[in-house]
């Protein structure tokens, strides 16, 4: 038997909980308000779909102004290629022989499908896989400051963008990074130095990609960028809050949780644990904010239960059967959990919508 | 298109990660190991289903000697009497009218369910749906030292005992607590003064059921128990190793992951992050334990990619396309994550299973 996922029409108040909801007026101011910055600065915006695994609301972005779509699984793309998305940039290192005859399938199906690689083995077989009548476009990725994938210099970047272009089935499609936050000037340097590399090599450069949420709106600060991807701009959360890019009111995520026990005074038992809100502390020391009680503190999570600390409360405290709103630390990473995501317009439920590339393993 | 999960006849080399993956061997072991101890000691063992959420292991559970299951959701519950499990024990508060309801439906359908409570209101909402034609086995969940739901004393474990055998719809069904690990002598006077309490009220108490896979082995220490319900124990855990409940041979379950990228020679980045080792570090400084790499730690996530710190390997280290086996912080939440189940006996793939009780909400 389904759980009963609530219809159009329901009440927040009679969601059964733990349930993550999106507030469809937040949602929508901004996805408007993300792409009217960067309309305004000149910048292409490329949603990362990680955040929302929904068509639906990515069509949504790509109706706003977005230039395509940013997926991390080749699996993922598929279901947003199956939608009919046509620009999809895949911002990972694609590694043997499946995963590879999946994405030559995906390149036949898509117009303008991109992927990115940090090494001479990655290009490699991105090489062997594709042919000069349908070739791949590749992009390199570089580590600006952001201490995960990428080559380390500019010159490694020319260096695999020769590599790429030498190659007959493969297209150079640029160079891209995942920066880490207040990290600019350092990435402009970077970026600018290797734009300088490739010119004096020859070797067109079309798109810059630089992504993040957090410094999305500082993204004017880097100019050799031409695009930028975000994800957790769609729906924010704590810590895009913490990170001054979102306040409360731009948090369009909510996980619904009850309090089931009461068991002492100071303490309070949802039924929302790591199976709903995750263990992503994000450098939190607890695990979300509960609007609407200051000082309350989720302070361990198990699997079905959020143990809160309720000592800081000064008001009222919650009581057993009460229903309240978690703003989760990490937004993208509950999204995953969830076979459905369920909207809301003020306290009525709009639309329920399958999270289609949920689970997306690779 | 689905992903295309591995079929029976494959080799683990062939499997495309990440990918977790159940030693057939280790999983029978660690359930007959489990299933001999509490025989050998007069203890009934009520395996959670929260660790695997598969009917067919479940089944291995219940051949080998446990007298029924464990769940942690009425939905979950729903899923186990579809598959022909009938002794079921929900440790959970239920609340709310739709729960209510369907808790209801399922008792019809099960010959033994139970659930528990902690508060005067739960057990009103339990009281107000049952009747006396067909009512429902309710337990006291006591708080011996967990810290998270549970009646602080055992005079008011006696108060809600005398709550429930006074409603018609509800049957006393004893104590039922999940104690911190290392707490055995703190448990038992606990559970025995409350069942010296309930013996002097004249309430008979059929079960005491106590939880937690750390101090499986120990339940000997709590001889007021007549039951024990452990989940991890099935296939076990860096934490469980930490705990000295298993030794690495004792892991049934490791994550496959491949080294996608190579950026510096002190680090590699697997293509396994939150969304498959999750965040969970349970104590921990670092997410997993990779097999084969003395000296490697898995230093931080992000959803698709795990940051690994390579400057404690004194001998090879893994390149661009190796294949890593990591046996995860906690298994539970790992099963959560992935749709379908993969076993294998040595190398190769035996079954490929369903996780029909995963993602269920509430």
């Amino acid at each position: 038997m389904d759980a009963p996922w609530p219809q159009p029409g329901t009440l927040l108040s009679d969601i059964v909980t733990p349930m993550p909801v999106i507030d469809e007026a937040r949602l929508a101011a901004n996805i408007a308000r993300v792409q009217d910055y960067m309309t305004g600065i000149g910048r292409a915006f490329r949603p990362h779909i990680k955040t929302h695994k929904l068509p639906q609301v990515a069509a949504l972005q790509v109706a706003a102004g977005a230039v395509g779509i940013n997926c991390q699984k080749v699996t993922e793309a598929e279901v947003f290629a199956e939608a009919g998305f046509q620009d999809i940039l895949i911002t990972y290192n694609i590694l043997g022989p499946v995963r590879l005859a999946r994405l030559k399938a995906l390149n036949d199906r898509v117009s303008a499908l991109a992927v990115t690689a940090d090494s001479a083995a990655v290009i490699a077989g991105l090489a062997a896989t594709f042919s000069a009548d349908r070739p791949l476009t590749v992009l390199v990725e570089c580590d600006t400051s952001g201490a995960r994938c990428g080559v380390q210099t500019p010159e490694t970047a020319l260096t695999l963008a020769r590599q790429i272009a030498g190659a007959e089935g493969l297209r150079f499609g640029g160079l891209m990074t995942y920066p880490a936050a207040g990290a600019a000037a350092q990435v402009e340097t970077f970026l600018s130095r290797a734009l300088a590399l490739l010119d004096e090599a020859g070797l067109d450069c079309p798109t810059v990609s630089v992504g993040g949420t957090p410094d999305l709106f500082l993204s004017h600060e880097i100019p050799s960028a031409t695009e930028h991807r975000a994800g957790t701009c769609v729906y924010n959360d704590r810590a895009m809050m913490r990170a001054g890019h979102a306040g409360a009111g731009d948090c369009a995520m909510h996980v619904l949780a009850t309090v089931v026990s009461r068991p002492t005074e100071d303490r309070a038992i949802l039924d929302a644990g790591s199976k709903s809100l995750t263990s992503d502390l994000l450098g939190f020391e607890d695990f979300g904010l509960i609007e609407g009680y200051p000082g309350a503190r989720i302070v361990t999570l198990s699997e079905e239960h959020g143990t809160v600390d309720l000592s800081g409360v000064a008001g009222d405290r919650p009581q057993v059967g009460d229903v309240v709103r978690v703003v989760p630390n990490h937004t993208c990473v509950v999204t995953n959990l969830f076979d459905r995501m369920v909207f809301h317009d003020g306290e009525t439920v709009t639309r329920v919508l399958d999270v289609t590339a949920r689970g997306k393993v690779w």
